[in-house]
Formats: structure tokens, sequence, C-alpha cells
């Protein structure tokens, strides 16, 4: 049997609790004994990062990450442009919150054209490496499941997520892992190997079957089909990473409940089945 | 510009017509000028499988395929031997309608444990290959969307699809491409050129974004964002494969039409953007 994870790793993914604002997810990390929390831009912003930072670091959290960067295929040229500028703001803003973690979901094509689209990303990310070197923030690529293809990444694999993260030295650009985004794949136990210290984040919730909802149908960890202990245990530890295990549930349900309901929740739940 | 396909290869997957009986459909297709059918078995049950080909055949119709063996993983030995025993039944059928192509769903996972099913899977094709063979008809392993690996299908993938298939003599043994599956993964274009004369049917329909329902969200061609004439010409016929194209589409709204609306929609959409 592997055993649980220490509450210490438990990171609030913001996206879990968007019914909070970043004030109230920080409280409420700090009374639910919540060590780590990942914010989101749009959150950030209703302090400014200076703000937050402090609020952050005054209630005794660390950052696991910032959400999100990416977004990078579009029609114009001076579009993509605008796409990498908003990039190297979100690398600044990492920074400001004290963390190195800049996770990317890169982005949809805007045409049919996936080929292209892709290398629009390989572009865009290399247009961003730069200042995240500059800022000692890494670019974390995470493939999302293919179901999302279509609207939010052309990165759905793992395997594609590290043949572009390669091309960049390994202390400047990795990967995020997301159970819900990788559990169905053939080859997740070979590519999270092969990733081993690219591994910048490890994030939990469950594939509910059939899933309720497209965008936000994701399951509370035990609620679903996938083998949250041993992909934890077995095979993302197993490669090395010993980081911050984010919480990030995108469900309308848990955004019904009180902000306190889900923190109880899910740290039961990650101490259980995580 | 990559040309259009033939009507003569156009045929009509009943699963895009459920408001039709066996008879209705045929009816529709000879109607049409459509010159293929695909019939789900539990249309065939209407009337059995004698007079189910009796009725295609004399309406000058062919069976490009029949829809669906598979369902092969499950809790205990006895219900996994009855699952193989459906299949026998299923190859049966496919040859009394004058196919040689049996559509296979391989099935989800009975617990969260994805390996032992996908040896579940290989050990039920395995069990179903000789009586396949007795019937000269092939065993067609359908890779679902990852979407599905919860509920209908732990083989998502092509490439795994063909590590499968790949046990047994290629005239046994195959894969169908349908590009409602396939056309997120990286690796589309190797593994259809890998697959080649495995390829034993082609299915299109289009992905909506955001689908509008996870088991019938599925678009009419044109309606999306997948690249069909590239995929169909580029691709798929790239790699040798020049048989029925099959017209799947899980829609509600589709199944809300009259049968000859949708029928003379699928035909005009096939021959612009298929």
């Amino acid at each position: 049997m592997v055993a649980g994870p220490p509450l210490e790793r438990l990171s609030l993914n913001q996206a879990t609790t968007e019914q909070l604002s970043l004030r109230e997810a920080v409280e409420g990390c700090a009374r639910h004994g919540i060590g780590w929390i990942a914010p989101w831009r749009h959150k950030v912003a209703e302090l400014g990062v200076a703000a937050s930072a402090r609020l952050i670091r005054d209630a005794g959290l660390r950052v696991s990450s910032l959400c999100r960067g990416g977004w990078f295929p579009a029609t114009t040229p001076a579009e993509r442009r605008a796409r990498v500028e908003d990039n190297l703001r979100a690398v600044e803003e990492a920074a400001g919150l004290g963390t190195d973690v800049l996770v990317l979901v890169c982005g949809p094509a805007p045409d049919r054209d996936l080929a292209a689209a892709r290398a629009m990303v390989a572009e865009g990310v290399a247009a961003t490496t730069e200042r995240a070197a500059a800022c000692s923030v890494r670019l974390a690529i995470e493939p999302l499941h293919p179901m999302f293809a279509g609207g939010r990444s052309v990165i759905v694999t793992l395997a594609q997520a590290l043949d572009l993260a390669e091309r960049f030295p390994e202390d400047r650009c990795g990967v995020v892992v997301d159970a819900y985004h990788v559990w169905w794949d053939p080859q997740v136990e070979a590519q999270v190997a092969r990733a081993g210290a690219r591994i910048l984040g490890y994030h939990v919730s469950d594939w509910l079957t059939p899933p309720p909802d497209v965008l936000l149908g994701r399951g509370m960890m035990g609620d679903g089909v996938i083998e949250l202990r041993r992909l934890r245990g077995g095979v993302v530890e197993a490669a090395g990473y010993a980081g911050p295990i984010e919480v990030e549930i995108f469900n309308q349900a848990l955004r019904d409940l009180s902000g306190d309901d889900v923190l109880a929740l899910l740290k039961e739940r990650y101490l259980a089945v995580v």
C-alpha cells in the first residue's frame, strides 16, 4: 500500500473556490491548515500583485504556482505578439507573488489548423523564456485533456508537452501533471518517468463517469475513477516530484457551496485518497 | 487542394439515424443514393439477421460494418466469458449480414484499474479471433476519444489500438479510424500511416467547441473544427484506405429531425467537406 500524502504538501488551486476572493481564499486556507495556494491572475488583479503577495505571506502561506499564462495561437502576428506581452506580464506577476512556477495553458487553434497552432505555441513559449529566466520563473506547460483540444489547448498529451519543454533548459521549462488531464493516457507512466525533474506541479481532482459537464464537470477526489493514490505515490513521486499538490476542481456544485465547506471536504479527501 | 470523396463510398452508420428502424434506414439510403449502411445490432434484432440481410441486399445496399462487439472487461471470469460469447454471436451476425468487418468498442474498466481492464480487452479479442477467422470476419478495434475512457473504452489512442491489433495477423485484426475520436492526437498522421492495411473503416462527424453533450454532442461534418478533408485525403487515403466512409454522428438534434432531412444533409456535407 502507498502511504497518503502529508498535509504539508496540500495546495488550494483557486479555481476550486471561484466563489471566494483572494482574501477570502487566503483566510480560508489559513483557517483550515492549508499551507499553499495557487492564485489565478484575475483574482490577484483584485488587490494587485504587491498587496496580494503581502496578504499571502502575512497569512503564512506559500504560492505553489500562478495560473495562468499561455493562450499563444492567434490569427495575426500583432495578436500573437500581444499574447506574448501578456505572458511577459504573467511572468513578472509570478515573480512578484514569490513563486517560480507559471502554469501555461497553451490555447486552442484560431482555425482548424492544429499543426500551425502548435507551431505558434512553440514560438510563444520561446519568446517568453528570456523574461522568465531573468525573473527566475519556470514555465510549466500543462497538457490538457483532449476534450479541450477545440477550445483551450492544442497541447493534449504529456509526451507532446515534454517534446516542447525539452527544447529549453531543464531549469527553465517543464510540465504540469494534472491527474484529470492525463489519467487515461496509456503512456502516462512512461511519460511521467521521462519528465523527471521537469515536473513543476501536480494537480488533482477526479473523473466522473460520465462527466456532468465539459468545463465544470470535474469531480472531488474519491468521487470518480482515477487511481489517485497509485498515480501520486507510484508514478509522480517515483519520478522524483516532492513539491506541492494542488487541488484544482472545476465544478459548479462546489462553487455553489460555502468556501469553508469546500476546504474542509478537499482536505479530508486529499488525506484519504490522494 | 484535395478532391472530395466519391458518393460511392458514403455509408450511413445507423447511430446517426437512431430514430429510424432498419427498414426505414435502408429505404432512406436507397432513396438518397447512399450505397452502404452500417447497422447496429439492436436494430438488426428487430427483424433478425437473415431478414435484415435480405432487406439490405434487395435494396441494392452493401454492409460496411456491423456495430458492435467488444465491451470485454468485467469483474468475474464468468461475466468475461459471457462477454466473449456475445462477441462470438456478433461475429456470426456480421457474417450473416454479408460484411467482413465487426467494430469493437472495447469497454470501460469495471473498477479503477485501467491496466487490468486493458489486459481483459486483449484476452477478449484473442478469444474471439478463431471464430472470426472461421467466419471470414475481421475484428476492427476502434479507439475512442479519451473523453470516453471512464464509461466506454479503455482503448483510447490509435497507437494503443495498433499495439493490440498487431498481435494478430493483418488479415484478421485491424482498427477503425474515426475522425472524432482521433483528430486531436499529435500522433494521428504517424499512427494512421503505421496502420496501413489494418485500417478497416473510416468514420466521420465533427467536433463542436465546446461539445454540447458528452455522448450525444458530435457535430455534422462542417459544423466543427476537424480538418476533415485533409484527414481523409491527406492522411487516411495516403495510408492506402479506399473503402467505405461511414457517417456516424451521435447527436440528439439530428435524432429529432426526420430521417430524410438527416440523410439529405449528411450527403450534402459529405460531398462538400469530407
